[in-house]
């Protein structure tokens, strides 16, 4: 089969890999329906986090069981299923804490920008969908594979509450998803950060009550302008970067809560700053596995509408363009039909 | 009137300073019955937090309202009163958040090792007891004020639940009070991290089931060790160094809750690391006042003895003996008598 691996910094090729089989008797194979580039993705394309050697890319995915190791329980073949990007037991007491990304026995799934995928422990990590969905709802369940179950946590760890006032940092796929759960979740105001118009306009549809175009300190002054000098309750930090983070600590109120999704790179944190901030902090991979149910639930009800985020899409055969179109921030989310 | 005025590093004295008065109309002057040294006062005394010139020492505080100021409307002339170390308004939104110490208005009440005190802000700062406690309740009432509240919001901050596995890093007087706190809470599980026999001792009447000696990467994998590997589900950071706060966050679960109470010296987090650790951080200033009511409740109903830290009793007047005594840790904390 022909799938993407990157070679070096903005080097991604569509080339024959071998195809994925089942190596343990916990694995599933599964053919995709469709798979996207995510914002992490990024990173290495652009050479910032390096790599060892050619690397498989993607991480997001959904479709149809092909191949089922022989100690899988709970899934079938032919089935529609979902999964996220680290495989897990979910059984073990992180799993049971609704910490899959931190399970004991987790593996990171690689190689999805292809048209097959092997997925470790598929009855921990896979989830069927009830029915096989419509076409045009595969890519909202594609988004639940992880750029909307991310949104999700970060909206989930920032305490969300019915009536909050919610601040995001980052209009990326995952801030604009981050609103879209907020939102789920009851946020009376959701303030989104963003420049961008195509962004702003989406995340306008998603229940962002207001836009802040300001950025670092002068972003900080407009949300605390904006809440009476107060701060938000609620702000959930979609970047990774050590702005965002600055940014993100620096409007929300006393005792309100901090999110943080996205890896952070260049970020340390001086305890005695945080310390007279009196917010609260938590973050981390986005235990994705948690949320699938209710997601795709959410999903198959129409009740939400996450697959707007991809506002490109394109042959698995034009991954190269995807990748370039996000780095150029042309695109939100490129995604891939195989 | 004489009260302890720090010179420089380790020279406390005890000499003539001016008679608080009413400064604003808002203000109380009160009559200490007690006052007592705090962990945290031995970092200017060890010469480690540097001061402007001499500096009146003591923030924790009990005793009989001397004065008031013509605004003053909640608290009346002769009742027993307990503050905490910041004065707060109580009424604006952070104060009914609940976070006192990040007032609006807040302000440092400072000198109460001495027979007077000036507190501002007395409607909001000031909460009574409801009779004049007997003499054997003013150490405990005492503690109200700082360290049992510090302590209890270190149990609260860390989400401290019924049937949980709790750490305590630090046996210091907060470490031996986030103990007790942990056990009016539930937990079912208390681990204190302790060397000292005479502080393993108290921490066990605190509630202690298991004492950790180990510290630092050893004191980790012992935690793990008693938690079968997973980690404990609230751990109680007492200290504010780096070792401490990275012995706690390495003894957490991940979802687990990480609280720090004392001020951090010389701690920075790496984003990354504490990314991929899953725990929740809470922490800051105790706002105590919160809490007032509650444990004075607690301590006046006798259901717990927090004034039990207090293994050091001293006249005022031998205030510097106070200091020395907790700096080479003969003493757990001193209780002074003016």
């Amino acid at each position: 089969m022909k799938g993407a691996v990157l070679h070096g910094a903005r080097d991604v090729r569509f080339e024959e890999r071998e195809s994925p089989k089942i190596v343990e008797p916990t694995d599933a194979v599964i053919r995709l329906a469709a798979t996207c580039i995510c914002g992490s993705d990024l990173w290495p394309y652009r050479g910032i986090a390096t790599t060892k050697g050619p690397q498989a890319m993607g991480h997001e995915y959904c479709g149809f069981v092909e191949e089922l190791g022989r100690d899988v329980k709970t899934v079938r073949r032919g089935q529609f299923v979902i999964g996220s990007f680290f495989a897990s037991d979910n059984t073990c007491p992180h799993c049971k804490a609704g910490y899959q990304t931190s399970c004991v026995h987790r593996e990171l799934v690689g190689g999805a920008q292809a048209p097959y995928l092997r997925v470790p422990l598929a009855d921990g990590t896979l989830v069927a969908t009830p029915d096989k969905p419509s076409d045009d709802l595969v890519p909202s369940m594609l988004a639940v594979s992880d750029v909307l179950g991310t949104g999700w946590f970060a909206a989930d760890a920032a305490n969300v509450k019915p009536g909050a006032t919610v601040a995001v940092v980052g209009d990326g796929a995952v801030g604009l998803l981050a609103i879209l759960s907020a939102k789920q979740m009851g946020a009376g105001r959701i303030i989104a950060m963003s420049r961008h118009p195509s962004r702003r306009k989406l995340a306008r549809e998603y229940g962002a009550t207001d836009v802040v175009t300001e950025r670092g300190d002068d972003g900080i002054a407009r949300i605390r302008d904006l809440t009476k000098g107060v701060g938000a309750d609620s702000v959930l930090e979609c970047v990774g970067t050590a702005e965002s983070m600055a940014q993100a600590i620096g409007a929300t109120r006393p005792g309100g809560f901090v999110s943080y999704v996205g890896l952070p790179h260049g970020v340390t944190l001086d305890g005695q700053k945080l310390f007279f901030t009196h917010v609260h902090m938590h973050g981390g991979p986005a235990p994705v596995r948690r949320y699938l149910p209710k997601l795709i639930e959410l999903v198959a009800s129409r009740a939400i509408d996450p697959g707007k985020v991809f506002d490109l899409v394109l042959p698995l055969a034009e991954v190269a363009e995807g990748y370039r179109a996000m780095d150029e921030r042309r695109a939100i989310k490129t995604l891939l039909r195989p």
